[in-house]
């Protein structure tokens, strides 16, 4: 089976990633956070979101996405959110079980984006005793879809949502590929985001997330947060390296650049070569793919791994390690379908 | 400031840990623990135990202990454990927050080794609607005070317990310094061990511990509970490799014996040179010093990271990457007080 | 403004019920559900259901639902059940927060019934890591939107989810009410319903309702898990007493034939004599009512308390206590919007 | 068995909280919290309390102590309390349940009250990220052993929590009996408690507690919270009903003074006649004294419920019910061992 295009999981660490992993194993390093490695790859952060921030390292997406809505909404309240976002559909109910019971609302919109009318909706709903209200907004950037939401999509989004005093998260597993679709980083703190989770696997590291708390009345205790929440690296220099490799020598751009022109190419063989049809604009590193039950298979039979999503489409997915030769093959493929 | 003696977590990764990393990151793997590496690490764990037993890989051992208790016990259960165990005093109660309020029966002993008699009064302990009754036995091998049980001692304290029905757990963080003590590994799922956290981080890999259980109804839909709980790897490979580079060189075990072996050193050391007493037999890699507040301020200040426990006494552990040159200069520094 | 029709918890308590509450408070009686009162009103439920089951009185619907449905369901698993259950819509995320992130499945299916194919779809989805598996069937009788299931209904909802290993939970807030309109409780034993919740408060009890464990082995430590979750009446006889004199004189059942034959009058005349169409069947002791938002604000407006549903229609509910009186009053009313 | 002196808890309603009870089942009420009988109980207390606050009534006084604290404190954090305390040895682990894991921290003192120099080493510990750090303070007045703080004592406690930004939680299920004996009821706003459980069940109710939030802000959508959390009654004026009754009648001063002069009674007769020492002063309504296990059996054995406390002695608790012939027979009884 090849993997190249199942997801964005399934590409090695990049070169730059692995290299400074290597080059921070010497020597003793204080533990659990308080280590040089661990302080520049924070301070490189910062600087490309060019806001003070409280930052933390964490091993998963799923854990950074759960603890950053569990600093957000209480147990009895809810989480406003794209009902295809990633903490919706594919965590497992972290969100549930990091918050005590905390509730999500899914909302509708095309291709991964929230709809402002119908977060407008949502807002306005009167709260009563008997529902969780909503305490948060959670948006995904590059959204579930391929999609890159326009600074003034956000800001219709979060604008709304702060007047009524909820705060914001921003899941950000894929924020590489949105910045490399032209997404101005040094937004996301103006546009009144509180948590960001600064994403580190999909673009190259091992499995490494930043928690980004530009609150930082938020970041109070997020050590014994983390602690009990078994996010915290006891060796956490070989956690942060890799990011700090990639920002170093911005493989983290770099890299997501490149996958976002692999999609564009597959995007554009599919639309020219193939019957099918897309799902959704390509904007960002995937591309889903309007395909029937039986040429889904056909495509896995020949040894492509690629999965349907809740949409119905096809999903295929670049990374930095995505091979033009692969993607060329890869078209073969669906144009003989 | 030294880090050498303040933690085995300042040691780096064991060469074969990197190594195994490094070669691990070669084309792509399928994402979440299905990939090869992962299943050969798996094999040579269930290989070093000699028994059949489900095998997952997680982040931290706070992580895999809390989540290894929440299967053990209900929120309206407690667990039998040390007092002075990691669980009850080193995890910001990680165990109350995964097991959604599991609550933690501490029991006495000496060195780290629960005492028998006082498991056999907890144990029976009549059973009251107002308090959380026991459900399971926690055990740290080699333990928090760096002693190792016997066999013999462990048997005395499962059988009881699992007499009454409880299921028994095992912090296994050191596993690897008491297997390198002459623990014999093949008897922990023989004593009835049901779920044991095989330690990887302070052996020598990154941040990587095994959860094994045993009994594999207790693995029920794990691949579940870890991905809610924010334990699953997307990039699997790379947080098994290390363990399998540890394990098929059998620096696992190496890299444990030297440790212990520079842990002895230490401790004949201050026993010979210095005025100061050992707090407890040390039969793995941490020396427990009693030693006054001032002269372990004039340690610290002469730029040796050390830390004072709940005993009163001051800890020095030994890893893997311990220099015996270090431990001279260490000695050094403590006659010289 | 007029509370008859709001609720059938805006009634107060049945006078058989308060009887045996006025009684039950003579001397001394051992504490926390070791009295007479209470051992007689579970004897009296387990002779309803005919069955043998372990019964334990709580405060409140919420509850009792939350708490059974965390003995059937693990955290990382999910509950199946109709998408307008009252665990769903109208417990602010109890089940999620008792059960520590538990998740909820919303079915579909006409007037409050699951439907069959929705649960066969539902139970034949693969099981993946990333969503949590339903683990049991949660069923309310009688239903949200006022109907009641036949027996051969249940069965064919309950039959494939036993299949699968599936646990059931039986939302009985209006059992009396389905008892009345025909419903067989000795069934529901049979047809393999582990926990019901048996209903008291709108039944004609304060606020009270039983937890029915079929399955004795779901009640294990039972006693320990209510105390945590603040369920445990200190003076239990109180809890208990007025379920005993509901049941002791069939008030429980009377009452509730007394609420649907309201129910019937009421549906009858909005039929004959008004231009509103009924929402769904009446079955047991609420009419829904499909009626423009003016028409209810007026209704409103004229003093009588009604509430638009998640379907769009408005709700008049009947009780022990209704008028006939008053459901004559209402229909004016309603015949001259 | 005889009762009498078990428990407060085995008295039944006093006549005020009945014939208040009886007096609310009249018509229809608002559900959920928002009739008349309700927000007149509330009134009251807030009265009594000279305070203006959020009143809301549970059904216990375990979930109110764990709603309370989870108010006060995350789940990475930990409640100071006395080791005794109700929340510590009584509640089945319930803040823990409640509060996600959030923790609880013994502190030692004589006759249940907390020893102020335990208490400033405790406050003193430096903040660790491996520990949960305190956040509130949990009193409880009049103790578990039957001693009532003075305002000074309170002061004392208090103010150094405060000064760390700590917020003060109060137990008041015997709230009554500390009225009764001298302790100024509106000095608890005053000394900064932010949230207080003002007793109900023991001093003559059914099940009922009130929980008094000082603090606005920590009342932000309280009745979510207490509906997701099973304490909101539907019929809330069956649960406020007797409160309202106690204090409209002051049985609730009433009866606890007279439960506190039945305790004096039963200490005196004790020290007079027989050979037992009382363990602590009695200052309330329980008297504890030291009998050794033959005795205490011996008196159980003649029909007298009482029990032996985590101190050693042996506990009799009075109540409004408390018959003075009854403390004659079981002096009597005392005497004769």
């Amino acid at each position: 089976m090849r993997y190249d295009f199942g997801s964005d999981n399934t590409a090695g660490m990049a070169p730059a990633a692995l290299q400074a992993l290597v080059e921070a194993n010497t020597g003793y390093a204080r533990a659990y956070g308080s280590d040089e490695v661990t302080a520049r790859a924070a301070d490189l952060i910062r600087g490309r979101l060019d806001a003070d921030a409280e930052v933390r390292f964490v091993f998963s997406g799923t854990a950074a996405n759960a603890i950053a809505l569990a600093m957000l909404a209480s147990p009895h309240e809810a989480v406003l959110a794209h009902h295809a976002a990633h903490i919706c559909t594919d965590e497992t109910g972290a969100p549930g079980f990091f918050g005590s019971g905390v509730g999500l609302i899914g909302l509708p919109g095309f291709s991964g984006k929230i709809d402002t009318v119908a977060l407008h909706a949502a807002l306005d709903e009167p709260e009563v005793g008997h529902r969780q209200p909503a305490a948060a907004l959670s948006l995904t950037q590059s959204t579930e879809y391929g999609t890159v939401y326009t600074e003034e999509e956000l800001r219709h989004l979060i604008e709304p949502a702060k007047l009524r005093g909820h705060r914001v998260h921003l899941d950000g597993a894929r924020l590489a590929n949105a910045a490399a679709a032209g997404f101005d980083l040094t937004q996301i703190a103006r546009l009144g985001v509180d948590v960001l989770v600064f994403g580190g696997a999909k673009a190259g590291a091992h499995c490494a997330e930043a928690i980004v708390m530009f609150d930082r009345s938020l970041a109070r205790r997020i050590d014994n947060r983390l602690k009990q929440a078994g996010q915290t690296a006891s060796k956490t220099r070989f956690l942060s390296a890799p990011l700090l490799g990639l920002l170093e020598s911005n493989a983290w751009e770099d890299g997501a650049a490149h996958a976002n022109l692999m999609a564009q190419r597959l995007a554009e063989g599919i639309a020219s070569r193939s019957a099918f049809v897309l799902a959704h604009p390509v904007e960002a590193n995937a591309v889903f793919v309007r395909m029937p039950p039986e040429a889904h298979q056909r495509l896995n039979a020949l040894g492509w791994a690629c999965y349907r999503f809740d949409d119905g489409s096809v999903r295929f997915v670049c990374s930095w390690a995505t091979d033009e030769a692969a993607v060329d093959e890869l078209l073969e493929a669906i144009a003989a379908l």
